[in-house]
């Protein structure tokens, strides 16, 4: 049901390259649950989602980042994820303790964006992560990648774009200082 | 009746990451207006635009930054406009306050380009903008994007194009200096 | 008869970004003249080349760069020319002599890439250019653009790739140092 | 038979500019053999591969690069193997002898990747590769190229993926320090 939008959304995050391979993952929220990648399948193919409850054991072919996306929905009202490896974004993560944003747009939509630790797939990253988008809609996880969230996968999609493009700028700007 | 002709030139800004996401909006004029992207909506996605007329008020699905392009065909004989989010031509109007261009296409078309401010959305970045479109047909609003225009979409995506094409020459020549 | 074949390698490179907008050109050598992009169009889309003959008057409508072809294959038995706008290579040539490739496949095809001077469209470009192709398949003019030649479009189109990787490798090789 | 194989790859790797021209070659093992794509032609254009035997002459149209893909097949047991141009992993390979990635997926997948020695196409290089991929799935060849290898097409087109990222990563990390 979900596998064309997942499909759209991912296509778009692999022309921009904010995501390569087979990495990245992206949800939608249901009543009891999500839809969320299956593990080892392209973003940009369609590829119909798996549903994980918000409780209890999650299928075998879920996302192993599923965790992060199951925090998130039950410490916020988010009801979509996106999560990106935007290549910019990662190095700013690797360095600064949160990223503040030059560019007009950065300003405007995301001031700040933090920037928190954990490892992939563990309890820990699922808890910062989440903390982090229970108040605000984009979070880095440090040496990982970005994790948007917002009202629809287009919101989440946005945001990622952002960040990526908020980083690019300062990463360019040190050339004509 | 524009809608394939905005997303032909949409396409071509995605492919050349001139923009992402939803940013970025472009305009043709007619008679007593203009017809500009609605908000919210993909530059390289079919949408029908919105006809926005040159005085009174704007419909509510029109992109935010109808002022600069109202202003712009209010004060020059330019028949279309593109803006975009190029990340490297944002990042040197942080920094210069106009682009002098070492590329040969750069200084044949615009030996100069200046940078403007004014905050997106505002009256200032209208008239600053489209004082500068007076002028000539490429401008960079500081830390927010080109502002490009022309007698059609064709042409103002060019200048767009070029523009990023030769700030990226004067980023990348650094490093073999 | 041309147009698919130009489109073909036409997308090829803008999808490595070796052009942009509707710049850069290409053209095929047959009896007695050669057929060229005719200017304004777009590589990448399907349009008929124009015939230019060996001497005389070219048609209006052929590319404004058509000095350069016509130098080259009065004076080479180059059968094919593609002459793009690659970033780095241009940015290189800004500051170069004559660019070193430091990668394998650079060293082995073209181990000294020639810099020559010349502003675009003039007699005086056609002659450095087609020097220069006498003596080898690739050449960058100073701030403005390469131009390779072959046996066939392909590979003339290879060695414009080839000259952007080699100097793509040069620049990223300096944040390793 | 694996001709959309090979082009479905290619055409990812592509789009994540890990490859251009007609530079890069895959395989896949067969019993006595394997199929490599045909020198000349394009990764991302469906070709027909050509068998290549793991003893005696190859076909004159197998890609020059075989000799490193049978030596890989003699001496472990990976079933596929794609070699690619990504520019940023070639700089790093120029002057690193190993690299460290700092993401956390290069960290959790090849925490070191080798760089290896041998011009392209000589027994040297079918060696060092070689010797390199019958410890792990990752391999640089300095200057030229990485080599991948795994179970799959897919799982070689990853690594290659995965090892351009992390460079990317350690290059734009220097910005932002």
């Amino acid at each position: 049901m979900y596998a064309a939008e997942f499909e759209r959304i991912g296509k778009r995050l692999f022309a921009e390259h904010l995501v390569g391979g087979n990495f990245g993952n992206m949800s939608v929220r249901v009543d009891e649950g999500f839809y969320i990648k299956r593990t080892g399948t392209y973003l940009d193919v369609n590829n119909e989602p798996v549903f994980v409850p918000l409780e209890g054991p999650a299928p075998v072919d879920a996302s192993s980042e599923y965790r992060v996306h199951r925090e998130v929905y039950k410490k916020t009202r988010h009801q979509a994820i996106v999560h990106a490896h935007p290549a910019v974004a990662i190095a700013a993560s690797l360095v600064l303790d949160h990223i503040i944003p030059e560019d007009s747009e950065g300003l405007m939509f995301c001031p700040t964006i933090p920037v928190v630790g954990g490892a992939p797939g563990t309890d820990e990253v699922a808890r910062t992560v989440s903390d982090a988008l229970a108040q605000g809609k984009l979070v880095i996880a440090r040496g990982h990648g970005t994790f948007a969230a917002g009202k629809t996968l287009d919101e989440a999609y946005l945001f990622t774009s952002l960040a990526e493009h908020s980083c690019r700028v300062l990463f360019f700007k040190k050339g004509f200082e």
